[in-house]
């Protein structure tokens, strides 16, 4: 199995480049500066047409969407124990949150972060409002969620949920509320915050913001 | 394993209770109409505390989300076929294609029905104005990705995806620029409505519009 991963630093595809560290799996990346426009070129939209990041390689196939590539890593790496097994009470829930996080806070944030560009600049203003006010009610839920003190968001161990939630997490570190300023959200951000391959994962991408 | 599917007529629910009769299991029905605010009741509430449909009690446990019930139901019931098995070709195709329809395609549909409930009111036109142009970058997308002709959207066969996309290309028919407008989406939405569980569908739920 052969993995290359395309990424921008803090982008989508941090959750993705997360896991392949945490799964302790051969990989390579290539880096896709967003700030620069490195996502438009002819040879990158060959790859992916949408000409955004993630785009994970797969043994010489393009694949996008960085939901689909955390739940295929479990499924192709089911040692790494990152999903609860098909015969598990927790599946169900595994996939209803994974949805939930890619279908109620994952798009909310593209629009928060593209409205003036995948719009109107002139809606953008108001589609700003109305993503805020999804990410937050999203925020509210995923706090109430972790009250009873759980660890992880779904059973108890690290899966592919978390991973793709401290990504979206960390998307709000400058929003007018970020997710860190949660009770339950906070001693969650910072648990996860504090293992080795979260911080290897930030000297990779060249990160400084957002660590404990 | 038994089943309940909390449904309204034509909602998030419809790809599910599809997938239930085509699936040809034993399932229970019942109606939470949501233009009657049904999905409002503290009874129905306890079930889905978002008050929205699907909600699939499985085996006594209530869950939600249409694409994460569909992709579940695939994996509970391997023999229909409704997802390429682990070790094929296009399962990667398959989280992919599910992830997309569900993050790309829902969600911005959710945002053009319910700008002004779900927001400000004052936002609501720039937002549907926003949503509509994702809607019909998406439709746009589908209907290239048909253009080969082949009749589903991964494989050659049946999976959740067109039960999925097959849902969201109805929810536009009053929308100013409906799905069946465009000429490959037109061919692939009248092959599968002529299917006998869809009418069916249609039947059980009391609808008579968008059919062949
Ligand atoms: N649904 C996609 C969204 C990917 C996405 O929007 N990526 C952003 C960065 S976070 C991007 O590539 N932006 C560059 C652009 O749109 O030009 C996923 O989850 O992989
Ligand atoms: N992400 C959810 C969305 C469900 C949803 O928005 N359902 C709508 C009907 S299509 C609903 O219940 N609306 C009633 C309401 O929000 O009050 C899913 O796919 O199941």
């Amino acid at each position: 199995m052969s993995y290359i991963l395309y990424y921008s630093p803090g982008a989508a595809s941090m959750a993705v480049h997360w896991m392949l560290l945490e799964l302790g799996l051969e990989f390579e990346t290539r880096l896709i500066d967003i700030d620069t426009g490195a996502q438009h070129t002819a040879e990158y939209l060959k790859l992916n047409p949408s000409g955004r990041v993630p785009t994970l390689v797969i043994d010489g196939v393009p694949r996008t969407e960085s939901a689909a590539l955390l739940m295929l890593l479990a499924e192709r790496h089911p040692d790494g124990g990152f999903a609860p097994r098909a015969d598990s009470p927790e599946r169900a829930e595994w996939f209803e949150m994974m949805i939930y996080l890619a279908n109620s806070v994952l798009p909310a944030m593209r629009n928060w972060f593209y409205a003036a560009e995948d719009g109107d600049p002139a809606d953008a203003a108001s589609v700003k409002a109305f993503s805020r006010r999804q990410i937050e009610g999203a925020m509210e839920r995923l706090d109430e969620r972790l009250a009873d003190g759980r660890a992880y968001l779904v059973g108890d161990r690290l899966s592919t949920v978390d991973f793709l939630a401290i990504m979206l997490m960390r998307w709000t570190r400058n929003m007018p509320r970020p997710a860190i300023s949660w009770a339950n959200l906070a001693t969650y951000i910072q648990r996860l915050r504090d293992m080795p391959t979260f911080r290897e994962l930030n000297v990779r991408e060249g990160l400084t913001e957002w660590q404990n």
